[in-house]
This record gives structure tokens, C-alpha cells and sequence, in this order.
């Protein structure tokens, strides 16, 4: 009955404009299924290892299924995501500050660290030592409300060009890992940032750039303030750290902020050893992923004595235990999306 | 022709069978359109202002449409999601912990704090003041590593009673408020627990009581240090604060765990009134909601006076600026699940 008033309601046409969207449905799954979810990766062993361990954790009738909720997995930025040569990028970001600043700062002058930035002289801002170089931080990084700073990366994001490559530094980030973080996604993952630089020079270009959400992102901080300006409540950066997610702070940071331990974890440098030790001391199927910065055509190579993403004990460890090495050279077809 | 190949592959019979779930579907989305998403909440201003917020800000049509991953709703757990009387439950599990770990501590019955847990003489503990307090929270919750930590909170949950309840403590959850979570995730929203608790000792339930996942779950928390323990690398509880996610803390926890104002924000007492100031001040739509316990029969009833989970000026703010106030008594048709 139910059948037959359905028929008189919908019309035969319907059924049929019905049938023709299950076959486009069903051409649509097919072609999904089909297509290659890493195209930027040459074929070969890594990119089978990654597609081999995801296919695992996510088939039900698997030994080695894992169930969505716990299929979380960290990324660390610089070197990672995206370059850090021939520094890291949120280096530029306090040195452009400097400069930006610098008119309402004369006494800067005399200051040797800040007279180093303003006459790009990085051997001196060298021997400024820690102090001179955490003085330049704390100068461009704290002081004002958490809603100045976020505006103040955007528009340096939205204007700064980064030296090699004459682009915005939002285009440097390398194609097989965006592919490599949506293909996670499709299959379940929820795709985290644990990166040794500050949570909200990241924060605020994230989404658009990886698809990561603010609320993904873990990273090293400055403590914060809540204050009460033009009776309203604002959050003030303070010059004080609060967290260094870098090395050891890394399983520190995923506690804190994840408070589960992720089953995939991919960096590229001695900073991510201590995340992907504590990756593979889980239970159960594990992925941890290294990127070594072999092209110095397309990139940089830089591995055991670079000073920034220097890659040295962790290289060993990825070799001895098994852990996936991209040779960026040999496995990407592609580097970055332009 | 796709259309005839169509018919011929699938039948006509099979027209029909979509046709039936097709109805079968349109029935069930009715049904869920018609259904009460909040059937323990009496009818009345607040049930209405609630409903009103979520259909307001889900319209694409509506001026006040707010997008998904903008729609964060954070709540207070002691008083507002559990009971927080006679005590925090939190305190109930550290006397607990000092009960249990007596035997291997003689030297304990010297010491005021500790003496007075074992005696069950809350004056005396009060006495001991803010460095008795502290010492009974570090000893119980430092000096084991994070997975220990989590195995001790929820075995204690699986055995401890509430003094007056006689139930174990994640059965006094109230009901209203696991709709109210419901409900705002079937629209959309991410939903965060910002308490004052230990963040460590929250984690290990929530997913299973309130479907809130251990990554949405900011709390206080003491300092952690990486260590390796029998070659393998373990998080080691450090006697020693690390955040007070309360009060003006919580503000900066939003910040520094999500990275995002909530649009909704809801709580019962002083602690959660910089939250909701800070949920206030961000732009476009906002909810505010405060649960008033008024309800000493069924629960309990304390306010301006009480010790624990004062409400005071948040009450006074809330008044002022029209926030919604839960009348538990008037409001709730149910308090506890059970």
C-alpha cells in the first residue's frame, strides 16, 4: 500500500531520476576508490608503507584495526609541513617586526641585538648570545592582546615574500604532505600540528593552508593575561615562556593538549625524536615518519650538521628500528603546489 | 539509455525498494525534526532561550548563522555537568588515595594534614591550612606516571560511592545537561569541558559519560617530565602546579587549549564568571547560561553563601546582563539519569 501510494505520489519518473543517482553515486565511490590518494609521492616503498598502514587501521576485519576516535596523528611544522631554510620562517616574522617597530624604538640603536637585525647582521645577532636573541622575541612576540597578534601575522603572512623562492611563506609548503594529511583525514584521523614553534604565529593559518583547525594546533607559548581594557576582557602576551614544545616537551605537549598518544607521528628532525619514541612505545600499530631534506635543486639538503633541523640521532634510530624514511629527492614527484 | 540499462539492470522492483526507504528515511528525519531534543527540561524561558540560540545560529538564513568549526561551547564540570557537595569528588578520590597508601606511610600519622584525612576531621584539615591542603593533592597525585595515573582514577571510579547517593560518582551527572551536550552536537557544535578538576583526572570518563573525547577536555594540571623507564620513554607526574584552569584561568586555558572563543558558554558558580565574561565579549551571537542549585530536595541548594561552588557576583553579572539562569528546582523534570 505504502509502495503504491508512493508510486502515485512520486510518479515512475521519479524511480528512475532516483536509479540514475545511485549509478552516478556508485561511478562517484568507484572513481574514489580508484584514484591515487598520494599523487605527489613516486612510487615505492614509502609511499606503500603509508597506504599499507592506513589501509590496516582501518579495516575492520583487520587484526590491526584501530577505531576512529584513537587514530590521531602529529605533524611537526617546520621542516615537516613546510621549509625552515635557510631559517626558520617565524625568524623572519621578529626580524620584519624589528624593522616595523624599529622608528618608534631609537634607543634600538645601541642595543646590540636589535642593531644586528636592523643591519641584517646575522654574525653579530649570533654573538648576542640567548639573551640577545630571546630579547628580540619577546620584543615581537609579547605585549599586546592576543587579537593584535593574530592580526599582526596576518598581514605579515600577507605581504612578507620569502628570500629564495620570492613567494608568501603560506606557499612553501610541501604538496605530498598536504596530500599525505587529507588522504589521514578521508580515512579518519584527526591530523594534529606539534611543532616547536609558537602556537599562535600558527594558529591563525593553519586551516586555510593544512585543513588543521586552531584547536589542532599544539605548539610553544608565552604566558597570557587576562585583563579588563575599555571594560572589556582582553588576554595580554606576557615576555615570560610558558611551554617549549620542542624535543623532550613534545610527549609533553601531546599530554597536555591531545592527552591521548597518537598511532602516527611524522617529523624531520632530532626535535621530533623524543615524539616519535613516544609514538612507537604504544600499543597496538604504529607509523612514525621522517622527512630528510635530500633536494637541493627543488629545496635544501641538510641532514647531521645542519644547526637549524639538524636530523642526526633520530636518522639512526629511524634506521635501526624500522621507522619510514622519505627521501624527499627519490619519493616526491612534486614539492610544493605551485 | 542510461535510464532503460538502468531499469533493466536494477528491475523495476528495485524502484519501488528505494522508493519504500526513501519514505522510510523521510519518515525518520520527521520523526527527529518533531522529537523534543531537551525532554528533561520543563517548558518555560529557559528551555526556550536555549532552543532559540541553536535554531538561530544553524540558520543559513538567519543574520545570526554562525558557521560549524566557529560553533564551541565549553562547560564547567564541578556543579554544572556532576554535583560538587558535600565536596569536590576530586577531594573524595585524594582522601581515598590517602587511605589506601597509609599502610606504606606510618610516618604520616605525625602529620597534621594527613592525620586529619585518616580521622575523617575536616576541622583539622581546614586547620592545616593551604600547605596541608596542597601536600594531600601532591602526594596523591604526583610521583607515578601518567598511565598509572589514569589505571588508580579509574579504579577508584569503579568502586567509590557518593556519601549520600550511595552511587558511584559518574552516576551523578545531570540530565538535562547530557541532552543539552547532545543536542548541541547533533547541531554542530564542538563541545569542550573548562574546569577547575585536574584535567588527568577527568580524562579517563568523559568520552563515556558525556561523549566529550580527552582532546576536548582542558582542566588544571601539574608540571610532567619525560623520562625513560625500562628503556621506555613514560610521562612522570611532577609534584608541582603546572596551570589553575579557573577563575581568571579560564579565559587563558580557552586560549591556549582551543585557540578559539566560544560562541556558548555555561557554568554555576564565580569560578566560571571570567569565562562567560570572555564568551560575552567576542562578536556575533552568544549564549550564556548559569545552573542555579535551588533544589535542595533533589539535589542541593547553595548559592552566595556556599564555600564551594559560590555564586555570587557571576549571579549578579548574570541578572544585569540578561545571561540565562537555570532554575535547577523550576526547571529541570529530572536531575540524575538514574
Amino acid at each position: 500500500m505504502i509502495v503504491k501510494n508512493l508510486r502515485t505520489f512520486f510518479g515512475r519518473g521519479c524511480c528512475f531520476q532516483i536509479c540514475v543517482f545511485v549509478l552516478i553515486g556508485l561511478g562517484i565511490l568507484a572513481g574514489v576508490a580508484l584514484a591515487d590518494p598520494l599523487p605527489s609521492w613516486n612510487e615505492g616503498q614509502t609511499k606503500q608503507a603509508i597506504i599499507k598502514f592506513v589501509q590496516a587501521v582501518t579495516d575492520k576485519s583487520s587484526p590491526q584495526y584501530v577505531p576512529p576516535e584513537q587514530r590521531i596523528a602529529t605533524f611537526d611544522n617546520d621542516g615537516t609541513l613546510w621549509c625552515e631554510q635557510p631559517m626558520y620562517f617565524q625568524g623572519f616574522f621578529a626580524f620584519d617586526r624589528v624593522k616595523a617597530l624599529a622608528p618608534q624604538h631609537p634607543e634600538w640603536k645601541e642595543r646590540q641585538a636589535f642593531k644586528a637585525v636592523l643591519e641584517n647582521d646575522m654574525k653579530a645577532l649570533a654573538a648576542s648570545g640567548e639573551k640577545g636573541v630571546m630579547e628580540i622575541g619577546m620584543t615581537t612576540h609579547a605585549g599586546m592582546s592576543t587579537g593584535e597578534f593574530e592580526k599582526i601575522v596576518k598581514d605579515w603572512l600577507a605581504m612578507a615574500k620569502h628570500p629564495r623562492f620570492s613567494r608568501p611563506f603560506t606557499d612553501l609548503v610541501y604538496k605530498p604532505m598536504l596530500e599525505l594529511l587529507a588522504y589521514l583525514r578521508e580515512n579518519g584521523f584527526k591530523t594534529y600540528i606539534v611543532s616547536g614553534g609558537g602556537v599562535e604565529f600558527m594558529r591563525p593559518w593553519t586551516e586555510r593552508v593544512y585543513g588543521i583547525p586552531p584547536e589542532q594546533v599544539v605548539g610553544s607559548s608565552g604566558k597570557l593575561k587576562l585583563e579588563i581594557r575599555d571594560g572589556k576582557p582582553v588576554l595580554t602576551r606576557l615576555p615570560e615562556i610558558d611551554f617549549i614544545d620542542d624535543g623532550p616537551g613534545k610527549p609533553v605537549g601531546i599530554q597536555k593538549f591531545i592527552g591521548r598518544r597518537p598511532i602516527a607521528a611524522f617529523g624531520n628532525s632530532d626535535g621530533d625524536h623524543q615524539m616519535l619514541q613516544w609514538t612507537t612505545a604504544g600499543e597496538g600499530p604504529r607509523f612514525m615518519l621522517l622527512v630528510h631534506h635530500t633536494d637541493a635543486e627543488r629545496e635544501w639538503a641538510y641532514d647531521r650538521q645542519s644547526p637549524i633541523g639538524r636530523l642526526d640521532k633520530a636518522l639512526d634510530e629511524a634506521q635501526r628500528r624500522g621507522w619510514t624514511v622519505v627521501d624527499m629527492k627519490k619519493d616526491w614527484k612534486k614539492v610544493f603546489p605551485f
